[in-house]
């Protein structure tokens, strides 16, 4: 298989990264961005600590979907966080990209382990209640496979409390940060700048309001299904998309 | 009637639309702005999920006024909170142009269900007093109605408290956003940055007071009145504007 | 006395009001700086509600220092808030400029009615005590002469309590917003720019500790004559400037 | 010696410098960054008071590492807190670059007298614990030589409570701001970088959580671990660097 092959989804995941730090998201080096090629079993991801300025499409590190090991004649190593990429992609069939970040207000919540309530139509927009919150790791869950159970703890936060990754496309860890995903690598940026905004939001609501009350079930369920499923009716009537 | 004749009416909304962004209001696609020609009996409004950076003059959408119909040949869908701002056009005879956004610090207001109360002379310089708040609307009014209702929702509001809408130009939806309007697309864009600077404001001064006095009401009447009406001050004087 | 005469003080003042937008401190047309010519008994100002960025050093308008009314052949007119320039320049003859905004966190500290405690070293480089507060004009004295009676409850403020303008650059409004001087238009603009940072710095050390406690007199006196006075040594040795 | 010999060390400091700037942690001229050349005995840093858009490589001042005195033939001041510099390279001998500022949020938490609780992930990369507080300088101490013992009380901290500069890589003095540093001036700037959004982080977490707890140890030494020593394995391999 030749590296020519994969070249426009590595175009896709540097451009996602890029489009990370145009929306103000990261500091320093503080992010990775990644897509899955199902067909083909292989994950496309950033690289270890290099800076932004200098990404481009051939620095994107390939990585097999089934062990998260290079795919063989890569040369640069691939995120330290990889093998919760990999993970998240196994047990979430139906996403296709996955962004992580340490976002300023996103990152707020989730050292302060608070899941966000849903106070408003801009958050019902994108998440079908709570931007949920996932409990620390174990220190033998750390020492065992720090990056790989991150995304196990995930996954079964998700499974355990029945949520659709769709319907909820991004998760808090811990005295940690967030990470968002969605169908596309595209998605899953735009997915972390709607949790980082709706971060503020509430963190802001609470200020004004400490016994702010959560957005009624009608608002919440009209405005999701505005834009999602059969009965979406926001933006233009779209074309099949790729990746 | 040709698309030409409506060229000037499509430029001032691609370009109220757009300096939204560049004044900072705009997330993602979050926000449009209208206009509406009252002698023709058409509004122009930003087409729905647009992304700005790609939006020109052309892709503006015009509706009647009377139904919120496209006209015959329009090419894309307005905006989803279109009824929103017909309603608006259709209750509200003064005023010309329409914005709607979710910045933050307004959404947080919102999002808290709290009208901002006046605190400053920034405030009273567009404000004849609070900013209102709307109530949410019911299951029902959703169901039958959601955007169409948004609009006489805030209607009733300001017919029942007998608000002029030129001297409150704007007001919050609980758990949503502010919608803000004025003569023109250009000074209800004026007033969503004005809203939103305030909001900034009054968030700071209470958590800098909390038992913050709102101004007295010499000096709001002073400042409204420094800016608005026959023996208004401030500014060259004016030349009359058409749209 | 042609206009040409002038070109130097009108280049000045543009200048500086463009600084205040370069700064971050200006919103919409909220803003507006001076300089004094007291030679000459003529002050220079920014043209009421003209937009920063198609101001251009001719806009700039002369008003005498004794009366602050315009000189004749001035064509635009000068900002509503001439008359409390004008005043401060009478008042506190070691003054050369003057820049008004209504700056974010300077302007919340205006709102909550708070003068802003010295809570470091920050601070004290350029104030030598908190950033006084002004009480709000009575309804007679806006009645009489709005603006004319802002400088005067300032300059009041400064003789009744014994500060040295020069040592006490700024003062807040209550229920409005600061001003900041020096003795040059630019100056006036750098302390515009201090005022606003310590007051955010001020805001964020209450939030995180309630009972803060202002600086240390021993600190606030050395870094306040490390920059002011014969025995400063920060920054490189001056020569004398004009304006 | 002639000039030219120390062209590498100007160019880095100057860059080190503007890289503050771009990075958001200058108002007006308050920072500096500064680097040592242990074999030279010579420390480059910026000259005071100079404003950045201006600031050339051959504007840096280089001083002696034993008395920080000018070398023989520097033309401007070097940076009024230069004696704090040296007395921390003379105390600190693995570092090799010193960033001082008064950035917003780690400025805040300087005036609130307390230091900066590891709540999570981002905070436990760069500093394997709290991030330190000094105590204010005494009368005698600041009358005496007050930028030298700002250096010595830093050093006497560290000392007293066995903080390795390399695990520590900044500190917060009282009423003052941060400084902080690293093995070249790069690292310094960027340890400056991290203290800031650390900084804007926890006071965020507390404001959403009163009683946040801090990072399990077992996260913290991960986090610190996958960065420094024997066994990090984030990044690239890295070659050796000069400075």
């Amino acid at each position: 298989m030749s590296e020519d092959s994969f070249a426009r989804l590595r175009d896709t995941v540097c451009a996602a990264n890029l489009e990370l730090v145009k929306a103000g998201l990261v500091v320093l080096t503080w992010g990775n961005a990644s897509a899955v090629d199902r067909e083909r079993g292989v994950v496309a991801i950033k690289p270890s600590g290099v800076a932004y300025d200098v990404l481009r499409p051939e620095d994107i590190v390939l990585v097999t979907l089934e062990t998260g090991q290079p795919l063989p004649g890569e040369k640069l190593r691939p995120s330290s966080d990889t093998p919760t990429h990999v993970c998240l992609y196994q047990r979430f069939p139906a996403i296709g990209g996955i962004a992580h970040t340490h976002s300023r207000y996103a990152t707020s919540w989730a050292q302060a382990c608070r899941e966000i309530p849903c106070y408003g139509t801009t958050h019902a927009d994108t998440f079908s209640g709570p931007v949920p919150l996932c409990r620390a790791l174990t220190p033998e869950e750390i020492e065992e496979a720090y990056e790989r159970n991150t995304g196990v703890v995930i996954a079964e936060h998700f499974e355990t409390n029945r949520l659709d990754p769709l319907h909820f496309p991004g998760v808090l860890l811990s005295h940690h940060a967030p990470f968002a995903w969605g169908e596309t690598a595209a998605k899953a940026v735009e997915n972390a700048v709607v949790m980082e905004e709706v971060a503020a939001l509430a963190l802001q609501t609470e200020a004004l309001n400490p016994t702010a009350k959560t957005t009624p079930q009608s608002i919440l369920d009209k405005h999701f299904h505005r834009k999602h499923g059969k009965n979406a009716y926001y933006g233009q009537p779209k074309e099949p998309t790729n990746i």
